[in-house]
């Protein structure tokens, strides 16, 4: 995150922003509901991960969405093709989602549903492999996804994100035999840096790995297992 | 960037930081030196295309390269093999460079060598569509890549690196027929975000585009042209 400002003032930016975190996440738990907080790079796969996750688990669970985006409600609108409660936020210049914009979307979730019907949140951030790890959301558990496509060195040089992820998505591998990219050597890298995340393979194009990743979700709203994520 | 805090705050950090980038400009206009701010997102070929620019540009002009990274000096190791300075700065938790950071790189280079005799300063900042974007370090012109495995939407939803851009890569293009890609829908969302904006399109893998790239670069680096870009 920016640190030309003064330390100090970062520190209480942070303190404010986990309060709210705290305080967000206190609804969730009241409502039954399970938050996941989805982050990556743009590009990553974020929201065709999200189309098949509502597309695979939307009859088996009650979910809904807040969808973060500098500009534009693109993503928004994919979503609600598959008839769940699409909150959009514009963050405007802003490079993540903080806990007080998510606090306006759950203010909406309560305002327009009974969130007490719903299990799952999904949260998707605004595409950033360095700033959204560093502000909580509400989230019971982050979710980060890295593309074949960005290269084996990365968990190293974005250290943050991957110490903070919950679940590691390596995402697009059907496009892993025209790289020149070493999974073996990838994933000693995120444990490195995390050495017992689960690392679920997952290709949107072929299908690979989404049972995987949806029975991790469906294992994270078993609400028992969400606090040993 | 970060809105979390005081809007009075934000402005002052912008300016101060575009004082430092006014100086360090100053600087290198004083010694002729053209100098580039390449930003990306992480793992669209920030690096790789500087490892090329260098192998194939070196010998014409005297090339220097501040290279940013949150942490390690993989890759400020990998373009020091093409046997020019190669100033790494760590950003630490910082998701950009600020003019202030490379003002640091700068004074390294006028300790260690002579700064008169550079045609060309490369600053490769850190993997981050968004902040980078709003925080100018005192180079001439900004180049953006964007690889094309990271989708057709993102000038749209990115919107402030694309008006910034002074030069679009398009990377990759060799993925572009195992994508659902439209590359002219590309085009015309980054033409909604930046009407005149230079394209060129490039695969680090087929060499495809190189020569163009190469081409704007020796013509950036003709100083006459630079203030036109």
């Amino acid at each position: 995150m920016h640190q030309t400002f003064d330390a100090t003032l970062e520190i209480n930016l942070l303190h404010a922003n986990q309060e709210g975190a705290n305080h967000n996440r206190e609804h969730f738990d009241a409502w039954g509901i399970t938050c996941l907080n989805i982050m990556s790079s743009p590009g990553a796969g974020k929201t065709v991960l999200l189309e098949q996750t509502l597309a695979a688990l939307k009859d088996k669970f009650k979910i809904a969405v807040i969808e973060g985006d500098m500009t534009t409600e693109l993503d928004a609108d994919r979503l609600r093709k598959y008839d769940v409660p699409v909150i959009p936020i514009n963050t405007g210049r802003s490079c993540h989602l903080d806990s007080k914009m998510v606090a306006g979307g759950i203010h909406t979730l309560e305002q327009q549903y009974n969130p007490t019907e719903f299990d799952l949140v999904l949260v998707e951030n605004v595409g950033n492999l360095v700033c959204p790890a560093e502000f909580e959301v509400g989230e019971h558990a982050k979710v980060a996804l890295l593309s074949v496509t960005e290269g084996e060195d990365k968990p190293l040089k974005y250290p943050v994100m991957f110490q903070e992820a919950d679940c590691l998505l390596i995402t697009k591998t059907d496009l892993a035999p025209y790289l020149d990219i070493n999974l073996d050597r990838l994933a000693d890298n995120v444990r490195q840096m995390n050495p017992h995340v689960p690392i679920i393979y997952v290709s949107a194009k072929t299908g690979e790995g989404l049972e995987n990743w949806f029975n991790w979700v469906t294992k994270a709203i078993d609400k028992p297992l969400v606090a040993q994520v």
